[in-house]
């Protein structure tokens, strides 16, 4: 992603915590009517547009739940493995891709207090405003972080102190059992593939959810709120 | 929903579940020449007919991920609340009503052993196809109870032995403090709006889920998925 990339997200929370955030570049603002009036009084972006909903409809793709706003802005500058390494708690999301569930995932990880998602560069979900409305803001507070090789980086984090912990359904030990204090990488995989060979030797232990035999596995992003909610009391 | 409404689900393990599913009249089964091969040999359902991806994209709403099968069938009989009181969990969904979400619930539903969701009719999704492609199979061993009144069903069930617990964002007791052993009836509410004030007066406890304050909330499915988890470790 180039830094000078412009993206237009759309929808009240990812949009207001987009206007928040200093490193943003607020190109345009469209708003309705009403929506004009709950912007801050005296914030610093250019003037925004008051345009209708049909406006709306025309700007934007087909079935947006825009809510009366949307933004033109500068995407968010790239992230390097060492710009991490001070976080308590990161995800690392092994060919997870799909918006929904990575803006679902990442609006958990702002809940519980992981700063960070990690993916690899081939394997990985652009800053899109389908991704930015589904985090619902988060957008904004954790960091997606593209690495070359995400292996390699999973091995450089233990060098640096981290405890790699994957999701797996196939291993005996529940969640709540490990000891996750310290710092933690949690590694998910897809729903039904789950981790590949290889990033799953590269964690120091595997855990599980104890869900019953009545289902395969939940959903993602559901998994990974139940474990960043575990991972946290850890902390 | 009338008992001989009939309904036609796609997506595998919807439709492996209901084809599992002896409640289900099964109808009309299409696949692909590769899905058939996937049916069990010895089911007593109809003979699937053979179709092309072109006429699956015909014949299902558009962007449909049907992989490669569709079953028509019998919906699920209407379930009364009488019918439901020897379960240990149950969901109560306050205005919760989109059927992703829903799906997704169920699935966490069926994942931690709650057996039920509790609606109030005038604001309960139906039984269609996207709810059962999110349910992921779920939709086949968790039961829809639609109720006339969610708030006289939920004093009902206190009567009957339960313990109702509202999961609500404004008190002061984590749910993991909660003592929540024996029957109980998890209420939640949707995004935003949460518990309406009728409904939280109907609970005996209310629990939060002890989110930062970077985020306002959770998506309502993920935070089924951690209130489940919780209260499935009570048991």
């Amino acid at each position: 992603m180039s830094k000078n990339k412009t993206i237009m997200l759309y929808g009240r929370h990812a949009c207001f915590a987009a206007l928040d955030n200093p490193i943003r570049k607020i190109q345009r603002i469209f708003v309705t009517e009403r929506t004009k009036n709950e912007l801050p009084k005296n914030h610093k972006h250019p003037t925004p547009k008051v345009i209708n909903i049909r406006e709306f409809d025309k700007m934007l793709p087909k079935d947006s739940v825009h809510q009366g706003i949307a933004v033109e802005m500068s995407a968010l500058p790239p992230c390097g493995l060492k710009e991490i390494i001070q976080n308590d708690v990161i995800v690392a999301l092994d060919q997870v891709t799909d918006p929904h569930n990575v803006g679902a995932i990442m609006r958990s990880c702002a809940a519980f207090g992981a700063e960070v998602i990690l993916f690899a560069k081939d394997n990985a979900p652009d800053e899109s405003a389908v991704l930015a409305k589904t985090a619902s803001g988060a957008l904004e507070v954790v960091r997606m972080c593209k690495v070359t090789n995400l292996v390699r980086s999973l091995e450089q984090l233990k060098k640096d102190g981290y405890w790699v912990v994957g999701l797996d359904g196939h291993t005996d030990m529940d969640i709540d059992k490990a000891n996750l204090s310290g710092k933690t990488v949690l590694v998910m995989g897809a729903e039904g593939k789950g981790l590949r060979k290889l990033t799953k030797s590269a964690c120091d232990l595997l855990v599980r959810l104890p869900i019953s035999g009545k289902i395969e596995s939940l959903n993602v992003s559901n998994a990974a709120a139940i474990a960043l909610y575990e991972v946290a009391k850890g902390k």
